[in-house]
């Protein structure tokens, strides 16, 4: 055994050397000593050293890791006919129907793209152009996309791009770490809105859109007021705004109850923008919009897409919903995650170093904090890599880093959960004792 | 027959009305009336209406429609592991490897993305910060992808942005539409180039690249002077800018001669954009460039992309090198191209119609005049739809819309050829004696 790994560890670090030396040594991995993976099936990874881990953390094999619905319908597609959308075929439109079938009027016409960077970009080229302004709200802490005009609006993680004097970045209230009643939240917050449209109006800028995670995943899922996101939403409308859900994580069912983050809420969004989960990781993204949207914005752009909208894409993200909807996922991913809520409070109960448990559906936060009660990255860092050791796959978030991330493939099942919270109280048992 | 095509056409129809309600009446097609494909196989793809239909213009399916090397490995690998490269595994630094491996020195490292418009929008970013400037070289006939960064650049489709004001477009010389002396029109074009950079330096937006296409496709070919390339690289960098070769479209052995487009000229940019032909057809780009500005990208931005990398992407991008060197396709490209291009040089003596045959490789124009000699559009559409009728897919490209764009997969043969010439020019018999 020890020899195995051994081995296993010098072949992962031959292999990075490889990889540093293409990649270069910046393309970011997890843990201190990169995993390197061989293989996967459902909520399993098999890692180069033998082991079986269990993914409690990606959710882009939405459907399970070489799910064999999507697998054979790349397979089949892939081999009969792969083109772009100048030339018509029945694929694309089939599944944009299937799609377009699970959102609510006004939504009823799709942009495919190639992944949620070219679906923000996108959106935001759609809200500029009918607005005629630039200003785009932000959270504080959010990530949209690797491009330029998402650089700029981007506060959650380190680009060189200075944030843009057409953006202005909110705090998301977070009840869970605010003793004030939550109408004096919400009330602050709100002003807080109003105060950056106020300032982007007075700057020239104007007010073209919200752009926003209805989970605030990057932010760490703080637990918002009733009211928040139909206020600011609210605010930037009447500001002549429009409204972008990214539903790039909290969309196909993750929240559990509905099959979109933004039906959290009493809004109807200009524009949904869709990523990761679409394809369960054939790339594939999309901005759903309204009729009167496309044509404005399709009557005045050239607007093609080489890949976005080819048959394998659509017949990859038309499994994904088949599978969905055979394997009832949603209705799962509610029930599973309402008995992994009741397992993680238990376990923060009995953990002292656990405050907080966020979250919704089958994505969860466990917030880390010291006996001071101050945010414990540190320790949230060693949780990460002891349960790597104990094989689960898990990580990290929000702006302290002191969030360990769970959300797992909606196919994580109960047998699933009993493994990932034994192994998770045996964790935190041994690092609280440490 | 009559009836399997009003058939064929009805089917069609009434798939269009549903793709309208879907993807909107602004989704571009070809032809008149829509040709609805159903399958592929090397460069044939069958229509909806029962005809096989000779592919004479798709660069995308590179290898070849569904050629089985590929799709075996874009399902092979999809069965077995499926991730984004914050884990590691081995099939994308393998494909990094052979990748990199065809590309001269400094030219040893690669970002991968999802297509040629993230490519294009990373390497300007990369650009930008290296240089501290923001103003860009382009042609004033181009287009690089349809991002908000790319679409204020985008000189050759409709697009509502306006051009920046850090664009500024050069005509690029023509020889072939241009009687003056080369060395007249390469001082001429260069001297133009100068005071472009000079007008952006004096505007502050400075220089911070030029970006182009080696074989100016968009432009339509054109027959650039010897030195003009490299005479406006080498003013690109005393200015301090990068030059970014963009080849999406030259790219993967398409000149015959080399594998890269940037090859046919003395020089080697320091950022390389690819795309359509990588995957043959799977959504995949990349940027290549130095180690330098890898570290200083990398060392100053999180940049990660969720789908790029993975490993189903890299099978791809694998097999399609794998294909390419086992069937000795550039050299191929470059044996059909020389022929091609001998038998079209005659088919235009034979055509007044045709006044100009461009290209090179496996890539080639054909230009249409009209009796007073000026740019033939009508004919050359009215070209594109008989050809079509005869069982030939062509489009046609040029800032007058009078340049058939004759650019197969790769794996277009010598009984290929044959095909495509006596269609041609049955078709231009057929419309010249109208």
């Amino acid at each position: 055994m020890t020899t195995a790994t051994t081995s296993a560890t010098s072949t992962t670090k031959a292999l990075m050397a490889r990889r540093s030396a293409t990649l270069g040594p910046h393309s970011p991995t997890f843990y201190a000593e990169p995993l390197q993976l061989v293989s996967g099936e459902g909520v399993w990874l098999r890692g180069a050293d033998g082991v079986e881990y269990l993914d409690a953390y990606n959710n882009v094999p939405h459907v399970g890791h070489c799910n064999p619905v999507v697998v054979e319908a790349i397979a089949a597609q892939a081999a009969r006919l792969n083109i772009h959308t100048r030339y018509v075929h029945e694929t694309v439109v089939e599944y944009a129907e299937a799609l377009l079938g699970t959102f609510a009027p006004p939504l009823d016409k799709v942009f495919f793209t190639n992944s949620g960077s070219e679906a923000n970009e996108l959106a935001l080229r759609m809200a500029r152009q009918h607005t005629g302004s630039t200003g785009v709200l932000v959270s504080d802490f959010s990530y949209h996309g690797n491009t330029t005009s998402l650089a700029v609006l981007t506060t959650g993680l380190t680009v060189r791009e200075r944030l843009g004097s057409h953006v202005r970045a909110l705090r998301i209230p977070d009840l869970a770490a605010d003793p004030r009643p939550e109408e004096t939240v919400l009330a602050i917050a709100l002003n807080e809105a109003r105060a950056a449209i106020a300032s982007l109006v007075a700057s020239g800028h104007g007010v073209s859109a919200l752009l926003f995670d209805p989970l605030f995943s990057t932010e760490g899922l703080p637990c918002v007021p009733a009211g928040y996101v139909e206020g600011v939403a609210g605010l930037v409308r009447s500001a002549g705004g429009l409204v972008i859900a990214d539903e790039v994580q909290s969309g196909f069912g993750r929240t559990g109850t509905r099959l979109w983050g933004h039906e959290l809420f009493g809004i109807t969004p200009e524009l949904v923008t869709l990523g990761k989960p679409m394809g369960n990781g054939h790339p594939l993204g999309a901005v759903v919009t309204t009729s009167g949207l496309l044509e404005e914005f399709g009557s005045a752009n050239l607007y093609f897409n080489t890949f976005a909208g080819n048959p394998v894409s659509a017949a990859a993200g038309a499994a994904v919903l088949r599978e969905m909807a055979d394997r009832e996922l949603r209705a799962g991913a509610l029930e599973v995650g309402d008995r992994a809520r009741a397992l993680l409070e238990k376990l923060a109960a009995a953990h002292p170093s656990v405050t907080t448990v966020r979250g919704t559906g089958l994505f969860f936060g466990l917030e880390f904090a010291d006996a001071g009660g101050h945010p414990d990255a540190g320790l949230t860092g060693r949780v990460v890599e002891d349960l790597r050791r104990r094989g689960v796959l898990i990580s990290r978030v929000g702006r302290h880093d002191n969030v360990l991330k769970i959300r797992p493939p909606l196919v994580f099942g109960h047998d699933h959960l009993t493994v990932l919270v034994d192994r998770l109280a045996a964790s935190l048992d041994a690092l609280e004792a440490a």
